[in-house]
């Protein structure tokens, strides 16, 4: 509205790349996925993605905090001090992506066909 | 249906990740759109993403028909030769996904809390 519409679709085409290398870096889709049905701790995020070191899910939670999409809570009233990740409404906003590459990759990717590792 | 769930999870979980990691390797979003609305020469690709190199672009555009979702075809009929690329059935099926994507990057992300530049 009022913007010129090749400036507008720069200006998208930016911002799409820049979701796709948040979602593509490995294991986001993962911890965004151990997220999606509510508040996580540490060691439970890290048993529902089994081969993510505990330093890298670390980093990622580190890192997707500073991109607002997860947030971190800390419960003092409880001994030991209850640490908890959950996605912020940025990233709740994401389950229909998520959920979208989920049933692609049900129906379309087979072993014959994976991504090769990186 | 007559699978174990946890294992039948598991691989969901792997396919789910390695569509993420085709949908998240750099240009390769992009790549995609250019090729939404039908077949494309190189060259078209090439404009529609400006930062990509045409080596880039070569390479990406193999591993994504060794991925069976572009596929490219010759029409020799043409002179000089005619050389369209375009998505396959499996490529046009992750429409939805890039549509979310879109949706998800036009709302939540703005200029100062973008993915960093790789």
């Amino acid at each position: 509205m009022g913007q010129d519409p090749e400036t507008t679709t720069e200006h998208v085409c930016d911002r799409y790349q820049a979701a796709f290398e948040i979602l593509g870096k490995r294991w986001n889709g993962l911890i965004l996925r151990a997220l999606a049905d509510g508040p996580r701790r540490f060691t439970e995020i890290a048993r529902f993605v089994p081969d993510l070191s505990d330093r890298v899910l670390s980093q990622r939670l580190v890192e997707l905090e500073e991109l607002l999409i997860v947030e971190r809570a800390v419960d003092v009233s409880h001994r030991p001090v209850l640490v908890e990740y959950s996605l912020t409404p940025r990233g709740r906003a994401l389950s229909p992506v998520l959920d979208s590459v989920h049933a692609w990759a049900d129906k379309w990717i087979r072993k014959s066909s994976r991504a090769p590792a990186k």
